[in-house]
């Protein structure tokens, strides 16, 4: 996978080392000398200071041609519904991985593998609604949030999951193969908003946080009484795909976390008022964090103390309920962002309303459940609050014990130290802001390079800007998005890329390449993601792993007609294939190269039908076929020289013919 | 629109300024200078040397945060469907404008405007077929060439246009706003491929070849009769953005080109031998590149010479018509690109299977049409034939008098002389190769800055290669595609950054912001994207203009409802509004803030409905509402520290309540 970089070891190593060759790679993989160092400030007319070190430190981070980065990015999308991996500190963008979006370029979304993947879940009500509305499947998605599945409070490679806050849904991404394999729509819950793995002893669960009130049994009989409205957290099972269990709770539900030991998971409500418009869920000075005890949640759900809902069990943590599955720590108006330390102790709760940070230690909350919620002190969990700064949205964090949180309305990133907070907090005269630095503009999430894990690192922060206003040059009234790369190393931050995105990029994990050392180039032929397009060709006697040119029309159902065709580069098995207007279509793609990016695709002109097959992937698509006459396929992705050439035609007959 | 940066003034030309703060712009903006200039070389360590030389030019071409860049690129991106804005030298995507795809983000092919505009001129095979696969538009697209209007032989900024080739489409950006505005489905003519724009005196034309064989009348009757398929060249209205004229043809059409004088397009094909597999299109040693004569097809369809079908005004040009149309002239085996020079002189045609391209004078064009075709010397029009390497698909021009050819098979570019190539083929001992550059891998087009109008420039080089491989980190068996940028401001190529991107960047132009002056910010709320529902809303006593709460129920048909809504940040209108189940519900939504980047979203809860709503625009979308419930709807778009408070309820009656 890596031909010729520096697996193991990072460029500002290479800096360190400084003999020969590897000042070279240092210097074109990185361009991170300060000018003085180099002699340039003379030779170049230079003055010195941070904007100059920015500039020095290459806009790009500095990765040169044919140099891999340093890291994987994944990047959730926000409305555009799909992931996206780019590489750290290039910051390009090294491929989408379309979810909860329709892709023209790879058919998802189309093809049979990705429409079983979004109907395998699919609740009654939503199978009634796209009826209705003439779809197959809901062919958009507000992807918010991505994160890796852990083992022991580190990332494991295995899986990527992201949650779609439009049509409440969750999807994982199997990392081997970087594509989408599941789709779960929640059922009782509404607007999943934050989620988040478990973290340790592995990601068994998602923890998905419903944001939107609204009656648990949602049929219209009590719309306009909100005293019916719930909000519901909800554990999925990782493995299977399905809910765990679902929570009750009093509020609403906006980010979530979860601690280092697998007790706990976190949850801000900006709504703990259950307000119904903006003035009203603003109006309390506190809303709250709830806290989530696991080992309660589950001992109940083994004893059978749960509601089935819709087929989930659910349980009440609602404060009148005086669970223990619950509780709930005041926190200042509307917080928003939920991240835990990787210091495997403190949490930190973003103010949004507030100027502050509020610090919870993990380590006190057995406390709190120790009696009943009116009875113990729920503040005691606390341990510091320092004051950041305006809109303190989200808080991203290094291995030397240093915050960095996002503030939206200063546009601006502050670093903090968490251990001085605590100091001040407990009154002693430490100031824990270390660093301010200006961000363009308004930024929402942020993260270091492995800052969600027990290998937080020191080197990278990417903020996330919701706005770029003037900072690229103007593409009409819609405008990119700023992801900003800042080198977090020394004792200042300093600004090094601006990067435009697409909407939105709403939230980013980075990891190291070690930890995706599992990443195939060539799909297996026993890949699961075609397992029932398998079992299609076995009952119509197609061996899909040989080479296969058959048409072959149903014996029941005469309207049906499966087309298996393979590819190798530049042909398909079939150059023409007959059927009858009207008939239904499906045609089964086995791509039989096994070379490295030796994909093809399958496009069927004038029918509104593309998809893509990977290297020994099958892929199949359906479709009616449309008026007589001749129809040329093709392949849509560039894969020789002859690759204009590889086409045949399928001819439709008439239907009185 | 330029706050910070070098309009006019490129950073080459800084860079030769010298002076101190211009020198800092030039070393942030570039990094271009040697290291030997900088005394870099003895402060590292370095060796000199083109990679040295690439590393110090900055892996992006030096743009550093906040600094704008030198040019636009407009790129296609093949089957993906979308036209992508991208900033030369950084090579960062800016933009991406949906076009044939399904965008979840903006909701194109979900709006009412956007259906509308991909309905306006769909034929009515294409409706039948919609209609029985269940769909209102198709939702794929295989965009391969994106060209800017010209205004005598340079771009004007006025319109962007773009082909399908998947379903036989033009489409048209506006520059003003960066939106599709028209989309056209060009009846008789299968597979739209090569497209290019008139360049004289202005570009009241694009030119679309049909690349696919099909029978003219295309109802089934003669499928298996090949003598019976043509091949059509479409003229494009480009202000009715509808069909203007065709020409039927022999053999197939691939790329095409106009010259400067307006007199010309002409067009390479590959299967002039009307083969119906890879072998029979790949037969001939000699295919052919046509040559189209504007004035005499104008004055014919002028003089009623035309067979109308389907509407649309056909002119026979194929060879046995004899007609004054066209002309075949013999171009060495299955050419692929067909690219016209800034000297005003020189077309290109590139071989593909053949080391040549082939040099064609179009000042002696006119020769070719004064005796019939069989009575004139065809090849005469050649003027050098050089040998260049295996696999040329496309040409690039600089202002030099230079050529830069992709050799897919060598992977690499080929930079060679244009006169010197003209006087080696008349027998001159000269080598018109000038240097040779390894591409990664197998590169399609490429192109200079500004390199199809008489402004070609001489700074950059952007190629695309189809293959990404081992350059950079593994994503799966899925791999981005390559952009590279090239500096060719010297006499020898040196490649300066690699540009992964998700398929396919298939084309690109770029383009001097200078052009492009009258790209707005803010929507003009008389634009005419939402004529339709501006219409709507008169009809309905609504001022689109003003704030807007309202609900109204068709008179007419009771199951219609229309919610009109006005958002500012941070809420919407209308907190809630009420229908019943399986209404047909269309929500018009106004954004009324008119702050640069402002952009709105308009969400509906489990309806797999979301649009984007820019500052001042105004969008629509219909659906059906689900099951009896409260639903909520929220802006998508952060636009304001209570973004996520901005939210409202749709209350679903029962129907039979």
């Amino acid at each position: 996978m890596e031909s010729k970089d520096t697996k193991g070891l990072s460029r500002r190593g290479l800096l360190g080392a400084g003999a020969g060759g590897a000042a070279l790679g240092a210097l074109g993989g990185r361009l991170a000398l300060g000018p003085a160092a180099l002699g340039l400030g003379a030779a170049a007319g230079l003055t010195a200071g941070s904007s100059t070190a920015a500039l020095a430190a290459g806009a790009d981070g500095g990765i040169a041609p044919g140099q891999l980065d340093d890291y994987y990015g994944f990047w959730s999308s926000g409305q555009t519904g799909e992931m996206r991996i780019l590489g750290i500190p290039s910051m390009r963008e090294l491929m989408r991985v379309p979810v909860f979006n329709r892709c023209s370029a790879t058919g998802w979304g189309q093809t049979n593998e990705s429409i079983r993947i979004h109907q395998r879940s699919m609740t009654e009500k939503t199978k009634k609604l796209l009826e209705a509305n003439g779809k197959k499947i809901h062919d958009n998605g507000d992807l918010h949030h991505v994160h890796m599945s852990y083992t022991e409070g580190k990332y494991d490679g295995k899986y990527l999951f992201m949650q779609d806050k439009a049509n409440t849904r969750v999807a994982r991404v199997r990392c081997d193969v970087m594509k989408c394999d599941a789709i779960l729509e929640i059922p009782n819950a509404k607007g999943i908003h934050g989620m988040r793995p478990r973290k340790f002893p592995s990601s068994n669960y998602i923890f998905c946080n419903g944001e939107d009130e609204a009656p648990l049994v949602n049929d219209g009989s009590t719309m306009t009484d909100v005293s019916t409205y719930v909000n519901i957290f909800t554990a999925v099972d990782t493995e299977s795909f399905d809910v765990a269990w679902q929570v009750m709770v009093s509020g609403n539900l906006d980010n979530t976390d979860a601690d280092y030991e697998g007790k706990w998971a976190f949850s801000t409500s900006y709504n703990s008022e259950m307000g119904m418009n903006l003035a009203d869920m603003t109006a309390a000075e506190m809303d709250h964090v709830v806290i989530f005890n696991i080992a309660e949640i589950e001992k109940a759900v083994a004893e059978g103390r749960f509601e089935e809902v819709n087929g989930v069990k659910v349980l009440d943590g609602r404060k009148d309920a005086k669970s223990q599955f619950t509780r709930y720590v005041p926190i200042a108006n509307n917080p928003h962002g939920c991240n835990m330390a990787p210091d495997r102790k403190h949490l930190v709760i973003n103010g949004k309303l507030s100027p502050t940070a509020t610090v919870l230690d993990v380590t006190k909350f057995d406390a709190l459940f120790e009696k009943p919620e009116a009875e113990v002190d729920l503040r005691s969990v606390v341990v510091a609050e320092p004051e950041l700064g305006l809109g303190p949205l989200h808080t991203a964090f290094d291995g030397r014990g240093n915050a960095y949180t996002s503030l939206f309305l200063d546009s601006q990133v502050v670093k903090w130290n968490i251990e001085d907070a605590i100091k001040a907090y407990a009154g002693e005269q430490i100031d824990p802001i270390k660093d301010k630095l200006d961000v363009h503009y308004q930024p929402g999430h942020l993260k270091t390079v492995m800052g969600e894990t027990l290998d937080a690192a020191n080197d990278w922060l990417v903020c996330l800007c919701k706005f770029s206003k003037d900072r690229f040059l103007n593409v009409g009234p819609l405008k990119a998005e700023n992801d900003q790369l800042i080198d977090i190393s020394g004792d200042k931050m300093v600004l090094v890329h601006d990067g435009p995105t697409f909407a939105e990029p709403h939230d980013a994990i980075s990891v190291h390449p070690s930890i995706l050392s599992n990443i195939k180039s060539v799909w297996d032929r026993q890949d699961p993601m075609w397992a029932e397009t398998r079992k299609q060709a076995e009952a119509d006697g197609v061996n899909l792993d040989d080479w296969q040119d058959m048409v072959i029309r149903d014996k029941d159902d005469p309207n049906k007609v499966r087309v298996y065709m393979s590819s190798q580069a530049p042909q398909f098995a079939l150059e023409e294939f007959t059927v009858k207007e009207g008939d239904e279509v499906t045609v089964v793609v086995t791509n039989l190269d096994d070379i490295d990016d030796l994909t093809h695709g399958f496009t069927m002109g004038n029918h509104g039908v593309a998809m893509e097959i990977g290297p020994q992937m099958t892929s199949s698509v359906t479709f009616v076929a449309g008026s007589a006459g001749v129809y040329w396929y093709y392949c849509q992705w560039f894969c020789h020289a002859l690759h204009m050439e590889m086409r045949g035609r399928m001819f439709v007959e008439p239907r009185d013919a």
